[in-house]
């Protein structure tokens, strides 16, 4: 049986950068690998839309945020974040750990921060030093409008720190035009890797935060110190290497694809993914949906567990389950990276099927077709 | 040309390894994903001579290092640093970032702490309230003494912290028996890996210190979080998993092969190594050194960065330089991980050639003959 994961990370990669990845281990103070990871970082920030330094860090997503917060935010400051899921509480929990303290806008889960949120939130809290975000709430699907973030947060002393780990290079994100002072991603979504990088875009607003805290908190995570070395290209302690070697081919396939082609593309997949479960009777869990993953409710009397083991098992679809409470009750479908429209596809397919064995009959290829007819009429961005 | 990695770090990996980077990428919340990390958990408790849990980490080393500090050091409170060389200087700075006092015993580089040092310490500072050594300390090839001081920290209320990266899994190192509280490794050392991923054993005693500790200082590196998580096997966040599924071969290779037998191996590549050098008139730099590199001085009028060119130039071997103030004056040459017999003979040969090329003639094949006899006669271990 063929496998395709199609869940929101890890999400499968291309087989050229799986290739490198098997090639010898080289050494890495050579100017080779300096070369290697200047083009690395300047294709990065083609991803970014950035002008700013990106900082390479080997860990997964989390060690981003948390580089993030220790230089970022001084002891004792507030933070405002802004929750919508599992990766929101990320953020408080991350100033938790740091003695940040932090305002808290949850909503229900299902559903974005709204820009008036933040607007209050600013309004009543003008010692703010930072709002933190996510773009892509990976948990729930949905997306947060972080242009309108953006322009709030620009004018005001804080900063802005955005969680795009399952969101950059899947869907719109101008890290310079949308005024984020923070943007961290990690190698193993959109960006067609395996997890163990993760990387961090840094405005001069942002700096001169990390200048002013006394104590970035971290050393191995220090940004001033990553910043020192980005002039080689370099970096303070042995990075994970060989990844960064293979991520110059994924990202050579993303910058020759385009990266507003890869926007366009994906908010099409996921309006055709959008309608597809639609018109099988499901619902949309997320509102506004984002373009790098669909989440679905369950119909009344399907558990997702049931329905996604069977998925797997039967057709070697790999969807994601809901995370705590909203396991079972829900289904996660990517596109993002290397998944194509043709994937997504195979997913409603598969999808359709399964619910009919589960006695959720929903007329053959109505799915599929609903799909069709976006793939054929194409979607409007922007 | 043959290209030949022999660097203390990133060193050379095994092919069947390699050919698991390259698998397609699969997801991580599984039981087949539970059943890798739990044997490649188990194989590194093996390693690491520990019946305590191993924590795995998506970092580099020093990832491991910061880990260690910022679970186990109260700030405020006291650590006697052991400094050799430039791992024992990031112990010290380690230190400093989260607010612990070090007290630095430093010796000139190429030479060990010895353990009349530590004792001296320990009776000077007993409100320590741990010590910081390298086994391996890689910019110099020095080793120390870790058995010794651990029986003197041993009945002390202090705790052991042990920069391991460079040496386990090369040189004897026995986390249980010596008293290591902390161990902590890389993978890219001799464990046979690219870089990416970190490990740290703690032992009973760290982990009253760490729950005693009212602050981890970190997010990422909590070790406590990762504990909770060992059940599973698990981890908090999204692990470099394909590195994690990869590094189940090379742990697997060392296991078939045995760990004492690995020890002994290194034992009588490092004593014909130093050899082989001396027999070409070059003098060691380390005392005393350890088994898992070789580090010698150039002769009057070679410098190492012109010897080192030359070497990778013509040969295809590629060796270390010496690190800051030392570059140009010594070489560092590794054998540990899936570096063999062999592949020093190849090293001392090359060396040999270039030497003699630039002026410190040789006569050829002494350096040859006399690790050759090394490996005829065998060495006694421990």
């Amino acid at each position: 049986m063929k496998f395709r994961l199609l869940t929101p990370g890890p999400t499968p990669v291309p087989e050229e950068t799986l290739l490198e990845l098997a090639k010898p281990v080289f050494f890495h103070r050579t100017p080779e690998f300096r070369q290697i990871l200047g083009e690395v970082l300047e294709d990065l920030r083609y991803v970014f839309r950035t002008r700013n330094p990106v900082i390479p860090l080997t860990s997964s997503g989390t060690g981003g945020l948390e580089a993030a917060v220790a230089n970022c935010l001084p002891p004792g400051g507030k933070a405002i974040c802004l929750i919508a899921g599992r990766f929101g509480e990320r953020w408080k929990n991350l100033c938790k750990a740091f003695g940040v303290e932090s305002v808290n806008i949850t909503v229900p889960y299902g559903q974005a921060v709204r820009p008036e949120q933040l607007a209050r939130a600013l309004a009543d809290h003008p010692d703010a030093v930072a709002v933190c975000s996510t773009l892509s709430e990976t948990s729930t699907g949905v997306g947060h409008d972080i242009a309108a973030f953006g322009k709030l947060v620009a004018p005001t002393p804080a900063i802005l720190l955005v969680d795009a780990v399952s969101g950059l290079g899947a869907m719109e994100c101008r890290t310079d035009e949308w005024s984020i002072d923070v943007c961290v991603t990690g190698s193993q979504k959109a960006l067609m890797m395996p997890p163990g990088l993760a990387f961090v875009a840094v405005s001069d607003k942002a700096w001169k935060a990390i200048e002013k805290n006394p104590n970035p908190r971290t050393f191995y995570f220090d940004l001033k110190k990553a910043r020192a070395k980005l002039e080689g290209p370099d970096t303070p302690f042995t990075p994970a290497h060989t990844l960064i070697r293979a991520m110059r081919a994924s990202l050579k396939r993303i910058r020759a694809e385009g990266i507003e082609n890869i926007w366009a593309a994906q908010a099409r997949n996921a309006v055709a993914a959008r309608a597809g479960f639609q018109a099988m009777g499901l619902e949309l869990f997320s509102d506004p949906p984002n373009n790098a993953l669909t989440v679905v409710k369950m119909p009344q009397g399907i558990d997702s567990t049931v329905l996604l083991g069977k998925l797997e098992k039967q057709y070697g679809l790999k969807l994601a389950n809901g995370q705590d409470d909203l396991k079972g009750k829900i289904l996660r479908l990517a596109h993002m990276g290397y998944i194509d429209q043709f994937d997504v596809l195979a997913a409603l397919s598969g999808v359709e099927l399964v619910l009919g064995d589960m006695g959720h009959a929903v007329e053959p290829g109505k799915g599929l077709a609903a799909a069709q007819r976006v793939f054929a009429e194409g979607v409007k961005i922007g």
